[in-house]
């Protein structure tokens, strides 16, 4: 069975994000001030054939770890449809 | 009132995804090759100063258009907490 997962890979709470830095100012440049605060990260989708949607969780969960994030820097959330 | 409002950017479902098949080509040297398809987009957190959340939800369409996706590569989805 094909499941479709989706991981949210976003950099540490404690670190600053230069690239969100960069697009809150271009978006005050764009007169939108009600935003406060950007942090930008991956959306990662993939497909994944499993027998079930926890063994599904679980590859997703190795992958994460394996290639798709940095742990010192970021930290990773996973959701199985 | 500041409402944490979550966008997802993502490459059209009709065009290739290149980083996203360079993955997958990494997933499966590591082994995982139950990981069937890849597609990498962007994840971006905004913290927003509105009096309503929809006012908070129209301030993050107007970002999305403007600065936060390309139309003609990517689509976005807005989730606002």
């Amino acid at each position: 069975m094909t499941f479709t997962v989706e991981i949210k890979v976003m950099p540490h709470k404690e670190l600053l994000d230069p690239q969100g830095k960069a697009v809150i100012g271009g978006l005050h440049s764009l007169g939108l001030n009600g935003i406060e605060d950007v942090r930008i990260g991956k959306s990662i989708t993939l497909q994944v054939n499993a027998a079930t949607a926890d063994q599904a969780r679980e590859l997703a969960e190795e992958a994460s770890k394996k290639l798709l994030s940095n742990p010192v820097m970021e930290y990773f959330e996973i959701h199985v449809n």
